[in-house]
């Protein structure tokens, strides 16, 4: 047992969540991490190749559960098993395109998922978890730089978007129900980029959903070309801009949260954005991953996606000004480390 | 099997369920009724006691399952063993209090609950049902009488709302991943009375936490005093006002929605209110009552109780113009009704 106590990470083997472990690990906090892998790969029934690279890299052993957060008794068990100071919740599904498809599946997962996963920490009096949410709770911005006051649930055009909502308002209301509750929500921008290593990053299967690791595959020839939605965005090139954040940023900002509550007069439901306040294009960051890469990146513009919006980016200044945390790293950074991962790893975890 | 099919009545045994149970039965559909019994009462493994008056009353046998719909296997099982046409879904916790103190319980029961109905439902390929919401989606009114368009989902100040709230999302987001699915939310305004047979009504479970029931258990002895929860609300006599409907004209609205769901042009999400469009003051209903009881409602002027608004009622005109549907039964009426249920089971549906 760690220092800084032991917390247990929901979604542990994921995008999001394996490069939170690491920097859990380098800081003195203990790691229980689990994953229902649905979105990660293992091979037979190791633990998953992300989470071997965690241990690989910062030279730590973490306990790791194949258990889906649906599993009330498998969940028990954990929280019975372990002294367990604090909960990072990443757990959920996050494809925009699916959730509208199968919207059934996202509102099984990511809020019945996540309200057993609260009663069973309420039943074992663990009551602090930082919650893995999103700029999507914004839906479309009413102004920019967006500030953590900004209106949300109102014109979520998709199921995903209306989880993390929905599950922000649960949070809401169990901090109104039990004053002993410390809830952080961290509602990211764009993650994108992989650790400064190289040995682990982002690993979609199937088509990409988001665009770096889109510009990335076709950097490395998996792809031929990248379709950008629209460039008649009332925008400096008139493709959509986003506030993209290196991952590593992103990871330290889940530290600085667990740090913020616990101190002895944090109490309650807060939230706090997670960017960087710059936006770039799409055309921009294309240009900024061929610099990085050294490639030519071949794409055709294509119409509008719906429900996508021109602009979004955070204003972060109450992360500052609160959490202690900025964005160190930019956009050259953001590209040279993706490249790196994606180099390494031409076909992801997956070694064949 | 009856003419009209049959429909799968979930939280048959409860207050709006049964006298739903009624109308379906006597309209000639073939009920199947599920409830987990939390919430109404039955003598040991035996069919809950409103179910029993309502074969009583009607002469007719229900299908009846101790389930709760939570219980995926079991909900399955009923839709293979059966062949259900259409769903009425009533089954949900339904205190606003209670559900401030234990928010993840009702975001289990009722949105856990609720999406795993649909999701049997789906993979059973019955994708019709009726939905019991409820004027409390609309949050704070912005304007009166509250029409369908108004906003929902904004200012709802209790977790039992936003349950509702965030079903009829599912409801709408299950209409646009398949457009096989029809779907109409019913949003009640404030359900009273009884049956006028007097053999079924509110039956609530330890101190009441609506109006109605209250002021009837004052006359009945019951109990000794009714709390006005604030006299200086701008009103007509500084009382709330709420848009009161007699329970059977509500539950003959189910009836109606299921006619508009089986017109052949109808498809994906609709919904409608349920209400009189008139509102009464809580001094005007204790008016009412004592008037059709016959006895003199002993009540106590105290402070505003915090989420209540001063006034609320519905626009019923779409359901008049689309469903055919209005409410028939005036205030004194369901005074009435509710007194003879009150006075023939003066301690609900437990005999002792």
């Amino acid at each position: 047992m760690k220092p800084n106590g032991t917390v247990l990470v929901t979604g542990g083997a994921g995008y999001v969540g394996s490069h939170t472990v690491v920097e859990l690990l380098n800081s003195n906090y203990s790691v229980i991490a689990i994953d229902n892998l649905v979105n990660c790969y293992a091979h037979k029934k190791e633990k998953p190749e992300s989470l071997k690279r965690v241990e690989q890299l910062t030279g730590q052993t973490i306990v790791f559960y194949d258990v889906d957060i649906r599993n009330r008794q498998a969940l028990d068990k954990i929280f019975k098993s372990h002294k367990i100071d604090s909960v990072i919740h990443f757990a959920a599904l996050k494809a925009v395109g699916e959730s509208v498809k199968t919207p059934l599946t996202y509102y099984q997962n990511n809020i019945a998922g996540s309200s057993t996963l609260f009663e069973v920490m309420q039943a074992n009096g663990v009551k602090n978890v930082v919650f893995s949410s999103s700029a999507t709770v914004y839906g479309t911005p009413q102004f920019l730089p967006m500030t953590e006051d900004h209106p949300t649930g109102q014109n979520c055009t998709n199921p995903y978007g209306k989880t993390k909502y929905f599950v922000e308002e649960i949070l809401k209301d169990v901090c109104i129900a039990d004053p002993d509750w410390k809830v952080i929500s961290l509602r990211y921008f764009n993650p994108v980029g992989a650790h400064e290593s190289g040995h682990i990053g982002e690993d979609p299967s199937g088509v990409p959903n988001n665009l770096m690791p889109y510009i990335s595959q076709v950097a490395i020839g998996r792809r031929e070309k990248l379709y950008v939605f629209g460039d008649d965005y009332p925008t400096k090139d008139g493709t959509g801009v986003r506030d993209y954040i290196h991952i590593t940023d992103l990871a330290i900002g889940h530290l600085k949260a667990l740090q913020k509550m616990s101190e002895p007069d944090f109490k309650g439901w807060k939230t706090y954005n997670l960017g960087t306040g710059q936006g770039y294009s799409v055309l921009e960051l294309i240009e900024a991953f061929s610099k990085a890469s050294g490639k030519k990146i071949n794409y055709a513009i294509v119409h509008r996606r719906e429900g996508d919006v021109a602009t979004s980016y955070a204003d972060p200044s109450l992360a500052r000004k609160e959490l202690h945390w900025q964005a160190t790293k930019g956009i050259d950074e953001m590209c040279r480390d993706t490249w790196k991962w994606q180099k390494q790893n031409p076909n992801g975890f997956k070694k064949e």
